[in-house]
C-alpha cells in the first residue's frame, strides 16, 4: 500500500472515524483504524464492535492495499502536521510498519494485518429514508440530555426513534427518558420512514452521528434493520447496533389533563433557579416553586448549607400551589427553550409537569416533581 | 453587622480571597471567609493557615460588626446575582444567619463567630520593597513551570526569591527547579530589596499572588520576614508562610563553559518536538537531538509505539553530537522564549544544556539531558 493524500482530506476523514475507537483497549486491533487504498480513494474504518465509522477521501494511489494502524497516534500525528501539506502513507513490506512522510517529518507506526480487522455486515430488509441534517440535529439536541446513564436500565441508555401520529400527520419522533424526566421532539416523517417501528439508538451512536453532521447540510440517509441503524452523510457512514430492549410506553407518562398554566420569562426563570439552587446541598438540589396569582417564588431550604428564595413575576391565574423539582433538570429544560417564555402545564404537586416551548411546538418535556 | 455594597465591588473583593480556601475542609471555620464591617468599608479575609488573603471594599455600613460565612457559597451566590445590583449583607442576631438581599433574591447562610477565625500575625524586622507588578508577573511566569511537585523535596516546592549579583548590578532573582530542569529570571533589584537573603515562596502562594496581580499595574509592595512574605497590591494583601528549608546552590547547576552553540527558529523547533514526540510512549517522552553542521534531526524511537524523526535547519557549527531531552520539558522552555530564535548552549551528551532567550537576557533555563 502506498498513496499520497492532502493533509486536510486525511485529517477530515480520520476525525470522522477515530472517535469511535475506545482509548483503553485490551484487544490491540480495536485501537487501530483500517485503511484500504483502492481505485483513487482511501477508506478509513474504525470500530468498537458496537459502532463502526467509515469515511473515505480521494488520494493518489501508487500501490493498492490495506492495513491497520493505531488510530489515536495516526490522528495526532496528522493533526500536528503543518496545514496545506501533502502526506505520503506507505506500508513497508519488510518490517510491516506504516511510514508517514510529510515535508521533512517521517514517522513509522506499528501495524496489524487488515485481515484481523472485524467489519460489520449490512442487514437486509431495512427501512430506509432521507432526513434533513438540520432536522436530525434538532431531534438529537432536544432529547439527548434526558438519556439515562443507569446501566441497569439499559433500554433507557439511548434515544428511541420511531414514527408516530402527530397532530398534522405522521412524524419522525425522538424520545429519551431516565425515569425522572422525558424529552420528545418531532419532525415531519420523511418519505419511507412510515414503516419505522421504533428502535433504541445507543448514547454513543447518538453522540457520534451528532458529531458527524455537526456542520452538514443536505440529507442524511438513515437505514434501519432489526439489529442495526446506518447513517450516511456525504461519504461518511456510521453503523451502530441497536439496543435490544423494549422502550417504555412513554405516551402514558406525558400528562394530558394538566390545566394549570404557568407562563414565565425563560431567561429570568433560568437565572433565578441557578441562583437559589446555589445554596442547596450538592446531591438533592431540589427547588420549590410556589405559585400564587401572578407571582412565582423559588425557594431552596437546606438545614446545612442555608436558604435561598427569589420572587419573579409570571402569568399564572389558577389555584395557588407548591411543587418541587430537581434544579439541574429544570435548567436542562430551560436550556432547550427557544422562545422568550417557557410554558408549564401543571396538575398537582405529585403529578408530572409538561413543559412546552412556544417557539417549537414539536418538542415536549416532562418533569417528575420532587416532594418538598 | 449590616451593610450595603455594590455587587461588582463585593465580587471583586471575594474573588481576590476565596480561592485561598481549600474546597475540602475538615475544620468548618476554614471553609469560611471573615467579613469585618467598620468605618465605611468591609474587609474580607480567607485562610488555609499557610496563606491568608485580605481585601476590602467601600460599603455603606448601617451597623458595624464581624462574622464568617461559607466562602464558596457566598462567592457563587454573588457571582450569580445580576450585574449592577446593590447587595445588602446582614447578620441576623437571632438565628445567627447571614442574610444576603439583592433585588427580589434573598439568601440566608449559616455563620460561625468571627472570634473563631484565625488570622495571621505580622512579623517584625522585615525587609520591605516595592516591585513593579509587571516585573513580578515576569519573574513568576518565567519560573513557576519548573517548580517541583515532589512532596518529599519540599524545599523545591516553591520559587526561590532573593537578591543576587547580576551583570549590571544587584538583581531581584526568582529560581525554580525540580532537579531535572531549572528556570531563572532576574529584574533590577528594587530599592530596599538589597537585604533579601533568599526565601522559598510556596507554589500555592505563587499562584495566588499571580492571580492577584494579573491585571494590576503600578507597584506591589513586598515585605519579607524570617517566616512570612507579604504582598500588597491596591487594597489586597496576601500573606504566606515561607518554606522552611534550604534551597540548593543553583549556581552550581548553571553551566558556565558550554561552548557548542545551537541557534534555532523557536516555533519551528517547538512544532517539530511536539510532532515527533507524538509517537513516544506516554511516560518517558524522550526526544533525541542529533546535531551536525547546520542540521538538527529530532528523533523518537519507541519499540512499542513507533518512530518519528524530523530534520530542521539550524545554526550549528561545532562538533557533531547527539543529546536527548524530555520532550515536555523542552516544550515548557520553548513556551517561555519570546525571541524568534532559541539559543542552546551545549557541552556534551551527559551535561546540562543552558537555553537562552535573545529577547530576554535576564532569563535562563537549564535542562538535564536524558540518556538516549
Amino acid at each position: 500500500m502506498k498513496l499520497t493524500i492532502e493533509r486536510s482530506d486525511l485529517l477530515n476523514a480520520l476525525s470522522h472515524v477515530q472517535n469511535v475507537v475506545e482509548r483503553r483497549n485490551t484487544i490491540p486491533i480495536l485501537s487501530n483504524v483500517l485503511m484500504e487504498a483502492q481505485g483513487g480513494q482511501v477508506t478509513f474504518v474504525a470500530t468498537d464492535l458496537d459502532i463502526e465509522a467509515v469515511d473515505s477521501a480521494d488520494a493518489t494511489i501508487t500501490s493498492e492495499g490495506a492495513v491497520t494502524a493505531p488510530a489515536g497516534t495516526l490522528f495526532d500525528v496528522v493533526r500536528k502536521l503543518p496545514s496545506g501539506a501533502d502526506v505520503e502513507l506507505e506500508l513497508n513490506p519488510e518490517n510491516r510498519r506504516l511510514t508517514i512522510r510529510s515535508g521533512r517529518a517521517n514517522f513509522a507506526l506499528p501495524t496489524l494485518p487488515a485481515s484481523d480487522f472485524q467489519t460489520m455486515t449490512g442487514d437486509d430488509g431495512a427501512v430506509t429514508f432521507d432526513v434533513e441534517a438540520a432536522d436530525l440535529r434538532r431531534l438529537i439536541d432536544k432529547t439527548r440530555f434526558a438519556i439515562s446513564t443507569e446501566e441497569t436500565r439499559y433500554y433507557l441508555n439511548g434515544v428511541y426513534l420511531h414514527t408516530a401520529d402527530g397532530e398534522k400527520g405522521k412524524v419522525l419522533r425522538a424520545v429519551a427518558t431516565d425515569g425522572h424526566r422525558l424529552a420528545l421532539a418531532d419532525c415531519e416523517a420523511p418519505s419511507g420512514a412510515e414503516g419505522l417501528d421504533g428502535v433504541i439508538v445507543p448514547r454513543k451512536a447518538v453522540a457520534e452521528v451528532r458529531r458527524l453532521i455537526d456542520s452538514a447540510d443536505g440529507d442524511v440517509s438513515v437505514s434501519v434493520s432489526e439489529t442495526k441503524i446506518v447513517f450516511r452523510a456525504g461519504r461518511a457512514v456510521l453503523t451502530s447496533k441497536l439496543i435490544d430492549g423494549a422502550f417504555p410506553d412513554y405516551q402514558r407518562v406525558i400528562p394530558k389533563g394538566n390545566d394549570k398554566r404557568l407562563v414565565i420569562d425563560n431567561k429570568a426563570f433560568e437565572s433565578a433557579v441557578d441562583r437559589v439552587s446555589t445554596v442547596s446541598a450538592e446531591r438533592s438540589r431540589s427547588v420549590k416553586l410556589s405559585l400564587d396569582d401572578g407571582r412565582l417564588t423559588l425557594a431552596v431550604n437546606s438545614a446545612e448549607t442555608g436558604q435561598g428564595h427569589e420572587e419573579i413575576e409570571c402569568d399564572y391565574s389558577a389555584d395557588a400551589m407548591e411543587i418541587g423539582f430537581n434544579a439541574k433538570y429544570l435548567l436542562d429544560v430551560t436550556a432547550q427553550i427557544e422562545a422568550e417564555d417557557a410554558e408549564f402545564m401543571l396538575n398537582d404537586p405529585a403529578s408530572p409537569a409538561l413543559i412546552l416551548d412556544p417557539a417549537d411546538p414539536a418538542a415536549r418535556y416532562v418533569l417528575m416533581p420532587l416532594r418538598v
